[in-house]
């Protein structure tokens, strides 16, 4: 089995972004399955195009795109990708999102093929907090996770895709009012989530 | 300089409290100074008690007690130990405290003499998040804070001393609904700080 | 226009449910519109059947649930209903949900047909805080949304229908340990939203 | 009896307090005993001076200042003032606080002589989340509640005084992101928290 996890650059004046961090210290096999890794824009639609264009070169089994939820206290998978993008910070172009419907001919909702209750149980098994969300959002992070659900539906209907958020980095939270999780944490919670997707 | 360095033994059906857990990772000696760890029981008055012991028998410098502060996301130095014990919740002993006043005849507040402003920042340059609480609460910390306040005014003048909270483990919160620091994260924070505590 | 109000009955051991206390408080017609109130029971299926019944009756134009979200502090119409239920705490027929879809045949996710956005702005007008939210959970909220969804799809497709979450009371929440609206200020809110439902 | 209960003047860029609001909507008298009420500039020192000359010329039998604490849930009687001002941001007179002791000679904290685990209780009865605070901050609202405390130590020896901190108004957090409470709950919950103080 081939997984591509993606991880989004570092956005909005933050000099790391958790996500590509922890992507990248994944290990590049896990059970003898090639784990494939990606840095992506925080662009919207550019982030898609980058991943598209992977899938197309690497012809993954499974895509993980995983994302920063600055405020959360634990690695989140995702259940649902929504039709909606909206937001007033510029994304890394230096423009928002245009409010509305991210493909006019999209459905409302995608939901993930990613065994995502198991995965939440497989990371707290090695400790770590987990917990289901159920709402990515309206921002870059929903928008990847919903494009890749619209390729699946039109271009690769033998994907599995979903979208994992993780909470700051301890150092971009120093001021102590939000929460955080160690790099080390993500990177062991990651990968048992990814373990756990694998051998659904 | 000798620095003793206490943390509370686990507590309301916790298998484990990361305050004692932290302080036995502390190395032993920081800057040439001797680090002495203790751990105390989550008992009122006899925390206080074998706290009172230990400093009798090692005579230090400074004293700081750890302890947990479940739901905040920082290492959290404290301001001030307050003459007032309250709380449902039994201790190890089995029983709760005597709501009202910890000494009959002591101050209604003690400042702590730890340079608390400065150990915040020391503890964020080394990238973990920090901030002053102006409240330990009125259970078995603020007790064990205040306690050795009235000590110190009463039969340790020259002692300097302290309280520093610090957050859940990734572990005992794997629900993910409240947030925690890693026991790596929460050593090199309570070390940065004992290290800023001990020249100032 | 006719517009079919529903609240939820009281619920886990709950005297009151705000949802049906602000709903009955409503007034009975806005701007000439005629407002049909309606109590359902917190019970998965069994207020979809007693939502159905009603706009089979009244033939509404507009469908409007109203639930309470514990916690939050805003009044907050949903933007999307899914098609999954889930949770462990028995409704009041005392049996929890079956975990899985709602409707086997059904989307994955509905959007609301309500100006969410202009509701919430027409809601701040009037001074009271509002925001959209993009999850109405897993509960017998989101179930009920989702089934009248479900139901406009397949047999009533000209109606517009849509969730709004509301706060606990402040006599729900006297510890103080989480935020609460007065029963006044979520009549003046959900009048202010509906009016602008209605002129939409 | 007497009773002066202050509130503070708008702050911040806010254009209203609700501290001020809910004293002026206070009734004038309770129980029989006179309620006077006062508006306090909210500035270091000023305001303090501005208590003490409406002590010396009404000799009220208690003194309860009334603050806000925004993001707080609950009516917060306050448990202890402390001997410390900091902050960055300017009060009313364009400064901000010298950071560091209030008074030099001054007790390191004064315990209120309210008693206010009965207040909470008494706003519960009434159907209005309140909880007792461990800490009015290092802002106005402690020095003012500080100050008042040095007061009756060294002139006012026969003085009861207390602070009370209020949570934001609904139309001061319109976005939805903070808790809030109606004017009419802060004005029925400190009526009953007056009362019981009284009848103490």
């Amino acid at each position: 089995m081939k997984i591509l996890v993606t991880g989004f650059d570092p956005f909005g004046g933050e000099k790391v972004n958790p996500a590509i961090e922890a992507v990248k210290k994944l290990p590049d096999a896990i059970d003898g399955n090639e784990i494939i890794k990606l840095e992506v824009p925080t662009i919207f639609y550019q982030s898609a195009q980058v991943v598209k264009a992977k899938i197309e070169q690497e012809k993954p089994d499974m895509v993980i795109n995983v994302g920063q939820a600055g405020g959360r206290s634990a690695i989140t998978p995702e259940r649902i990708a929504i039709n909606f993008q909206a937001g007033s910070t510029p994304d890394n172009s230096g423009k928002g999102p245009k409010e509305g419907k991210i493909e006019t001919d999209g459905a409302d909702g995608y939901f993930t093929q990613l065994p995502i209750k198991q995965m939440v149980t497989a990371i707290r098994q090695v400790g770590i907090p987990a917990m289901v969300s159920n709402s990515a959002g309206t921002y870059v992070c929903n928008h990847l996770f919903y494009e890749v659900q619209y390729m699946r539906v039109h271009e690769f209907p033998d994907l599995k895709a979903g979208f994992i958020h993780i909470p700051f980095l301890p150092n971009q939270v120093k001021n102590g009012r939000r929460p955080s999780m160690s790099l080390n944490d993500m990177v062991t919670g990651l990968t048992a989530a990814i373990k756990e997707a694998i051998h659904d």
